[in-house]
């Protein structure tokens, strides 16, 4: 960025934001995050700086300073992959990160992030001071972590929304009994139960038709011996759906589901949220604006939802806000074999940078 | 067993046993096994040698010295708990441990169970000593471990048969996908075809009726996340049936529901075979005496198969052998509320007594 000729600063989180004056203070924003999963790959997060850096370079290159000023936005801690802390750098850019959770948010071996923050230097205290609310715009520029775009033989996708997301722990009991003396007829099998769920789930989801999902990604039977009929089974339950109406109604069908295969079979269960997002609308404008360019541009796009979270779903509870996503190789993402060649990564950037001049230069 | 006034020998891998020399050196043999599994409870096994001690007490106080010898057997290692040695005592009685396997059978950290023996002053080389060929006849007296004769209100069960047992592991693949970005038509979910698999092996085994019986009891998903669509399911599978044909229908059963199951849902299977035993019928004879004597004491009883393991499958091969059962309240065992009250259990010690009597003394 300072080769970029670019002011350079972070925040009281760690952001790094790279700057280019205009002559109205507030600022078009774009970026993404510098973090990533464990065993991820290479483009999550980071295509949306480099992308970012390129479309800037090459408006400063081409038509100087800006009417607004241009910001390109490195956001930590996206992932919360060591720390339960997704968005944290998003939040306290937003002013929606409590100082306190520094102290409460803990690793695996409770340790609060406060302590890492001061380890590189930065203070908890100092939190609020990150809030910005000079952003007129937020653009993001992401893999799609999909397979959409691909199937479709499309160039870049422009997101609508972001999905909701509902994850939950769902605890079945039943009995735990000798496999070899108890009879079939006698058994009250916790697993039997929650295979049954996650059979409904998946069929569920499928009824109600793209973009719904729900995800059964852990389970585990107790005691967990191969000559004993379970007795308790836990399983992780993950549900999402951008419309916050057809959210309720995946997440409604789901409940009922669960709750009658249990009393159907003589079983418990009980339901542990652990997470609800409601759905989150991108800016309209912002999303025809994408549009536009990218017709101007000649790009095969689409619109369409994300069905991952993004920084870009804190952003546009603050800022007007719209992603940009480009395809991944066979949908592949979150590991090390994620990939977008360059020709597929170029018409975002492009419609990124067509994007921008139109915020920044021509507004 | 020496204030019984029994003569008291251990073998070359820890058997004991208790002797009543009769005038017949041939030996009537009656006992269980002395340990038991992880927190486990305090009748399976031990029972049985406690009712034989009782029993051979009463024989040896009122009728002095038997015709046939009379021998009372305290089994080591039933369960291979802490190595996966079962009925490494029996094994060695009747001559079907292989000396080199006190080498090559491992605990979970590699150490011989030969290092075991050793550390007792127990020498592996000696193991093909322990054989006998003079027992007459072996009788086990022990607890049913399942719920039968408790629904029944049964005071005994005379066991005809111990059940086939089968044990495989399974492995499902499917592809690993982000569980928010992949639709549901678009996955290849490797736990939906295990859970599908997990509900037809009980489907089957319940169609087949009592006493087939076939469990789902461990299952493991990979990646295992919350948010991933699981790429690969592994799960054991025990099924066990005590009559040849339909232990064999079962199992063919069962194989082919999981591959049918797998190739229309477009998932790879493999199944691992780690454990085949034929069912062992009992002795129809000592069954028959059992019975009889049974009828003469006016017991309530029926005859059952066993659905667990037990030595008597091993000396079965080798002498004529049958069991007793008690009840087990709530059928529980293999943890520590496993119970008998006294009274259910006294009918089965004087069934043994008689028998023994029958055996030993007017035979």
């Amino acid at each position: 960025m300072r080769e970029l000729g670019l002011q350079v600063r972070s925040d009281a989180v760690g952001n790094l934001f790279g700057r280019l004056e205009g002559d109205d203070p507030t600022a078009v924003m774009t970026g993404s995050h510098i973090d990533t999963v464990p065993n991820g790959g290479p483009l999550d997060g980071a295509l949306g700086i480099l992308g970012a850096l390129s479309a800037v370079e090459t408006l400063k290159t081409q038509l100087g300073r800006p009417r607004r000023t241009l910001e390109v936005l490195v956001c930590c801690e996206e992932e919360g992959a060591a720390y339960p802390a997704n968005y944290w750098g998003a939040r306290a850019i937003t002013g929606t990160l409590d100082p306190a959770e520094a102290a409460s948010v803990k690793d695996a071996d409770g340790r609060p992030i406060g302590d890492a923050m001061r380890a590189v230097g930065l203070d908890p205290a100092a939190i609020p001071s990150a809030r910005r609310q000079d952003v007129a715009t937020f653009v993001e520029l992401h893999i799609e972590q999909g397979r959409l775009l691909e199937d479709a033989g499309l160039e870049v996708g422009v997101v609508g929304a972001i999905t909701g997301q509902y994850r939950a722990q769902v605890v079945v009991e039943g009995r735990p009994d000798h496999a070899g003396t108890t009879p079939m007829d006698l058994r009250s099998d916790a697993y039997l139960g929650a295979a049954e769920m996650a059979l409904r789930v998946a069929e569920i989801a499928g009824q109600l038709g793209r973009p719904a999902v729900a995800t059964v990604g852990r389970v585990r039977l107790e005691p967990g011996a191969v000559n004993v009929v379970p007795g308790r089974a836990t399983f992780s339950l993950d549900a999402r759906h951008p419309d916050l109406a057809l959210f309720e109604e995946l997440l409604t069908s789901l409940d009922v589901a669960l709750h009658e295969i249990a009393a159907r079979r003589d079983l418990a269960v009980a339901v542990t949220r652990h997470l609800y997002e409601e759905p989150t609308p991108m800016s309209a404008q912002v999303q025809d604006l994408l549009g536009e360019t990218a017709d101007a541009l000649g790009l095969r796009w689409m619109p369409m939802t994300s069905g991952a979270g993004h920084d870009s779903e804190i952003m546009a509870r603050a800022y007007p806000t719209a992603m940009i996503f480009v395809p991944s190789q066979g949908g592949r993402s979150h590991r090390p074999d994620e990939w977008t060649p360059i020709e597929q990564i170029v018409p975002g950037v492009r419609l990124l940078a067509h994007t921008l001049r139109r915020l920044a230069y021509d507004a």
